[in-house]
């Protein structure tokens, strides 16, 4: 990607040139912010609300491949993945800490580019990077996030809450990051064995950006504000739908009825998974990255929420006995499982 | 290591069998800890108090090696490396997130030692482990932690705010650490050579304790608010006491004098650095991973810290154009400069 680029070797910058390079154009926003880069630790002040932290992972070769991930993207993608778990308590991301590995012979201009969609990020969310550290690595690319966020105690919707009789709702639509998933990698293969053949996403490009580029859904979380409606529990999907329900069913002790037919797919998602032989639907419930929100609302808000388009009721709460069901097009039930994600199976 | 033990495979568990496993023991004992382990995110709460926040990745390869550094040793000094910064902010850790990258084909029995060796030290140092994630990685092992921490503003000590005249403190001795590394790394090949042949660290358990299990001094800073001491400016010494008074000086925008007889090294650290052809002070100046602390107090505080044997005193900070310098035992001066562990040049 940069091979006909000046490069900057990192060694000649070493660990602290790197830090000071990466963080020179560091701008704080949030009030709380007292203390970022530059010292031991960070300083935060949140005056007394209750503070939420989350820390998430991502791998190369487990959860991105850069062969079809531009490195702008990438950074993008990583503090995404993280917001949305603080959008998923029903709180405001405000800080996030960024750990890199990376092997000295990335060129600096390389985790630029990096940083240039870490910054985007926290620019678009208005969240301060306060922190991180950096370091050589001998394998692969290794991106470490922490979220810091807040909320009044009234307001933090957990998993484990869902009552009997709620209504169950998704943001936006599911299954897309994984049908553009499905399409980067075929088109990886055809570029190993043809180097000369250009990849072929033409009219794709929602799906590809499903998977790439990510958005965690803060705009949800203020419409729900703005609707007056407090969900009874929320999770973001990030390991597939049938996963998520079955964590808010698990932890609230309660079951649940999905209708397959009010699962929101978009047009592409399904054409594309009818192209690659999958079942569109099983996308939505396995394919996970989606980063949409899965919530619980009492069923005296439904006025509230019907007829809203930025999310779709999807089924309902029923008692712990009742189990966890799908129920199908054509009224077959189905217990829903878990075939979501494993990073474990991934990596064999 | 495992070899003639039963292994669980991490496939089995899947991540999320995994996480239960590796959390249904933990016990929470902070007053700030409203949710742990289990949601999108924890839930803390400090009262108003100012929220310190620090992270560091671990690589294998890079910051460590399999080969002679034990899992729970390895999950002790991770959380140790962390807390260290915490303290050097003259704050309380209180909770950590820890992430976990490894093989699948790590058995379960490992990742419980590892487990074993966090859980220690979280008991230890009174600290909460609240989250984390873990993942599947292609390539070596990956431990990055976050470590949340509180203080009063007024307690906080940062990096920036030497003045002249300040003495210049360190607690402990210095190079243990890196002459112990310089022992492991021998031994290793050693027993490359010859696998017959035990390795020979008789007599030598401190200072490879040094660089395998380090203590984070948390002592020391109980120690100061017993003695009523303030530090003016601290950081702890992770990459040598060269690169760490570097940067209180060129932070604080002052010069200092170090004398290199009041360097602390302990006669082990000395006799193996001259085994191994090595000035001491230069192990001490330069080898990194002791996470001692380093710090400056007021000249006025003298009587209060003189004869205690948990620090020594080092030197003084003097204006910024009279540089930063080692006055050597015949009497020299040097300038001082960081040559501490760069990650990025280790890593070639």
């Amino acid at each position: 990607m940069f091979e006909n680029q000046e490069r900057t070797h990192l060694e000649e910058l070493g660990e602290f040139g790197l830090i000071k390079h990466l963080t020179k154009n560091i701008k704080l926003t949030q009030k709380s912010t007292i203390k970022g880069v530059g010292d031991d630790a960070a300083v935060l002040d949140h005056d007394g609300k209750k503070l939420l932290v989350s820390t998430d992972m991502l791998l190369e070769g487990i959860h991105f491949d850069l062969a079809y991930t531009p490195l702008k993207h990438l950074g993008y993608k990583a503090i995404q993945v993280n917001l949305s778990d603080i959008y998923a308590m029903n709180g405001t991301a405000s800080q996030v800490t960024v750990s890199i590995g990376m092997s000295s012979k990335f060129p600096l201009e390389a985790i630029e580019e990096l940083y240039e969609g870490i910054y985007l990020a926290c620019d678009n969310y208005n969240v301060d990077l306060i922190g991180g550290d950096t370091t050589a690595s001998k394998q692969g690319l290794v991106i470490s996030v922490t979220v810091l966020g807040y909320a009044d105690e009234k307001d933090i919707v957990y998993r484990n809450t869902a009552e009997e009789g709620d209504l169950i709702c998704v943001s936006g639509d599911l299954g897309g990051a994984y049908t553009g998933l499905q399409l980067l990698e075929r088109e990886k293969l055809v570029y190993i064995e043809n180097p000369n053949i250009q990849p072929d996403l033409e009219g794709k490009d929602y799906i590809v950006e499903r998977q790439l580029k990510p958005e965690a859904r803060k705009d949800i979380i203020d419409l729900l504000k703005e609707l007056d409606v407090k969900p009874t529990a929320m999770i973001d999907v990030s390991d597939g739908l049938a996963s998520e329900i079955l964590h808010i069913c698990k932890q609230s002790n309660k079951g649940c009825n999905l209708y397959e037919e009010k699962i929101p797919i978009d047009p592409m998602t399904y054409e594309t998974a009818r192209e690659f032989g999958l079942d569109p639907t099983v996308c939505a419930l396995s394919g996970g990255e989606d980063y949409e929100l899965l919530f619980t609302v009492k069923q005296a808000d439904y006025d509230k929420i019907k007829h809203k388009m930025d999310f779709s009721i999807i089924g309902y709460i029923t008692e712990s006995n009742a189990g966890c069901n799908l129920i199908t097009k054509s009224n077959n039930v189905h217990t829903l499982t878990a075939q979501g994600w494993n990073a474990f199976k991934a990596s064999e």
